[in-house]
C-alpha cells in the first residue's frame, strides 16, 4: 500500500454512504431500493443486518465483510451473560449463523472469523471483549477503505485516456466501504482526469448494473451506457473496448475466480474478441486454502429472482429455473488480478502468494 | 419439401393459435400478454395489426410476414375507389407504411412485396384484386405452415435421443403460423419420441424466452429449464449441451445471420465450448440481394425496453442505453442452416443458392 501514501484519493471521490456505525447502530443505504429511492436501514439488531445481507440490501463481497463485522458487534451486545465461556459459546453460535447467510462470499466468513478469533484470544472480561470487537470492526472497515484506495491506484494505470471499458455487477463504492474494486478502478481513472466511457452490463437477475452502477456513475459524472448482458458480445465486436473489469466474491489460490453469474460469459467473450480481462479484488478475497475454483461452493438463489423483477411476475412459476448466483472463471481467461498490492499475473498460484507475502514489485 | 409428403406432423403437435383469418378479420393471440394472460386481438383495421407488429404482440419473422399479408388485405378493403390506378396508388402507400414497421425482418417486406406485386400484375378489377390478395395471404400462411413442417423434419435429425439443447428468443409456433423454426425443430424431435431437455435463455430485453417458450414448451410437455442470458456460458461449461438452435430475422447470401440480440453471444460461447450452432429458418428469410451481414440494417428500439420490464421502471431513464434489437452472427460461427430444403453448410453463398435452385440433396 506504499502507493496510497503518495496520493490522496478521497478528495477526488466522496465515499458512498454504504455502511457506517452511528451511536451504537449500523446504518446502511438500502441497495435493493436504489436508484429510484434512497432509503437507509438503521438498526441495532444483528438479525436485521443478516436479513439485509440475504436480501442484498447490502451486497458486494467487501461490504458484506464489514456488515458481518458490525453485525457480530451487535450480536455480542445481545449476550447478557458476564461469564466468559457462556459469552463465547453464545457469540460463536451467532457468528456461525451470520457466516451462513451467503456461502460463496469469502469476505463474510473471513470478517466474522476474525471477530471470533479476537473474542477467543482476548484476555479481558466480557465488557472489554465487546469493546475490542467494535474496535476490530472499525479496523476492518478502515482497512477496506484503504485497500480499495490502493487497489484503485494500481488498476487505474491500466486505463488509458480516451478509452471504453466494460463491467458487470456493482463493484463500486456500494460494494465496499471504500471507493470500490473494479468500478473503483474505473471511477478513479475518470476522477483523475482520464476521458472514458463505461459499458455497464445490467446484470440479470438482480440488475445490480442497471440499478447500482447507474446511480454511482451519475453521482461521479462518469459517462456510461447501459446494456443488457446479451448485448456484451455485440458491443465488444462493434466498439473498441480496451478492457473488461470485474470484481470477485472468492478467488482460489490458482486464480480461478467466483463472481456474479455472467462474469464467466464476459471472460469467454473477451477472450474471443482479444479484450484484456481484469479481476479487481482485495487480497482478503483470495482463499489460499483452496487450490482451484472447483472447491468454491456456488450459492443458488430463489427462482423468483428469474421469474420476477421487482416482485412483478412475468412468467409462470411452476417451471424449472436455473438459479446460480455466481460462476467461476478459470484463471487462464484472466489477464491480471488487481489487488491492493499491485497486479498479479498468471500463474497466479505464484503471484498471489507473493502478494500475500509482500514480495510484490 | 419431399420429406413432408412422407410424414404427417400435425397429429404430433397442435398448431398454436398465432394468427388466423376469421370472418373478414385477423385474429392473433396477444404475445405481449403471454404467458400470464391468454388474450386475443381480433380486428379488421390494418393499423391495429401494424401496431401489434410494432408492440411485438405478434412477432417472429415468419409470423409477421403472414400478419403483413393479412394486414395488406385489410388495408385493401379500406380503399373505396373502384378505379384501378387510384386503388393501386393507395394500396402501395399503405403497403409501404406496413413494411416500415419493423425494418430488420425481411419476411415482412417479402410478404408485403408479394402482395404489391400481385396487385400490380392482376388483370382483374378492384374487387377481383381484393379477392386475389386474400387468396395470396392464405397461400403465404399455408406455405409458412408447410415450410415449418419440412424444416422441423430436417432439423430433428440433428437431435439424438437423451440430449440437451439450448435456444434463445421464441422461434416456436408463436413465431410462425406453423410449428415454428428453431423451437419447432426441438419440439418435433420431442414429439417424435426423443427424450430431451431445452435450456431456454430468457432473452432480455423483452423476455420472449421466459414468456413465450415456457408457454409453448409447457403446452407440448417438453422438459425445459429457464435461465438468464448471462447463465448460458456456465450452462455450456457445466452441462453436456449437444447443440444450440436459433432462428433468424434475415440471413445474408453468405450465411451471416441477423437474429435477436444475444444470438451472436451464444454463437461465440458455443464456438468456445465446441457446441454445434444451428440456425433454423425458411428460405424466405434469406436475402439473396445482400452479400453479407454488413448490409443488414439493425433496428434500435426504445430505451424503455431496457430500463423497464412490463412497464415497471427499475432504473433511472435519464441515462444512455444501448437498444439494438438484433445482432449479426458471422457465417463462420454457424455450423449449419436448417431450411425447408435441408441443411446448408459452409460456404453458404454456394449451399444457400443450391437450396433456392432446388439442387439440394
Amino acid at each position: 500500500m506504499d502507493k496510497l501514501k503518495q496520493t490522496q484519493i478521497e478528495p477526488l471521490i466522496d465515499l458512498t454512504p454504504t455502511i457506517t456505525w452511528t451511536d451504537g447502530r449500523v446504518k446502511m443505504i438500502d441497495q435493493a431500493r436504489l436508484p429510484l429511492e434512497e432509503v437507509y436501514i438503521v438498526t441495532d439488531d444483528y438479525r436485521v443486518v443478516m436479513d439485509a445481507i440475504y436480501r442484498l440490501s447490502i451486497r458486494g463481497a467487501p461490504a458484506i465483510g464489514v456488515a458481518g463485522a458490525y453485525a457480530s458487534v451487535l450480536a455480542s451486545y445481545e449476550i447478557t451473560s458476564k461469564d466468559r465461556e457462556d459469552f463465547l459459546a453464545q457469540f460463536y453460535s451467532y457468528a456461525d449463523e451470520l457466516s451462513a447467510t451467503r456461502p460463496t462470499a469469502v469476505n463474510l466468513t473471513w470478517a466474522v472469523g476474525k471477530m471470533k478469533k479476537l473474542a477467543a484470544s482476548h484476555p479481558g472480561n466480557v465488557v472489554e471483549i465487546k469493546q475490542a470487537l467494535l474496535e476490530l470492526a472499525h479496523e476492518i472497515r478502515n482497512d477496506d477503505i484503504n485497500r480499495c484506495h490502493a487497489l484503485a491506484l494500481h488498476g487505474a494505470d491500466l486505463i488509458s485516456n480516451n478509452s471504453e471499458v466494460m463491467t458487470i455487477c456493482n463493484t463500486g463504492g456500494l460494494a465496499t466501504s471504500g471507493i470500490g474494486t473494479a468500478l473503483g478502478v474505473i471511477q478513479y481513472a475518470h476522477a483523475s482526469g482520464k476521458s472514458l466511457k463505461v459499458h455497464v452490463c445490467e446484470t440479470r437477475p438482480l440488475l445490480q448494473g442497471s440499478r447500482l452502477n447507474t446511480w454511482e456513475l451519475k453521482r461521479t459524472g462518469t459517462p456510461f451506457t447501459l446494456l443488457t448482458d446479451s448485448m456484451a458480445a455485440q458491443t465488444m465486436n462493434n466498439t473498441s473496448i480496451s478492457a473488461v473489469f470485474v470484481g470477485a466474491d472468492r478467488i482460489a489460490s490458482n486464480g480461478d475466480t467466483a463472481n456474479k453469474i455472467g462474469t464467466y460469459s464476459l471472460a469467454v467473450l473477451a477472450n474471443y474478441h482479444k479484450v484484456p480481462f481484469y479481476v479487481a479484488a482485495p487480497l482478503s478475497t483470495v482463499d489460499y486454502a483452496i487450490k482451484s475454483g472447483e472447491e468454491i461452493p456456488v450459492e443458488s438463489r430463489s427462482p423468483r429472482e428469474v421469474t420476477r423483477i421487482k416482485n412483478i411476475q412475468f412468467t409462470g412459476e411452476d417451471i424449472e429455473v436455473s438459479t446460480p448466483a455466481f460462476d467461476v472463471t478459470p484463471a487462464n481467461l484472466v489477464t491480471g488480478i488487481i489487488t491492493e498490492q499491485g497486479i498479479a499475473h498468471y500463474p497466479y498460484s505464484k503471484s498471489l502468494k507473493e502478494q500475500r507475502d509482500g514480495k510484490h514489485n
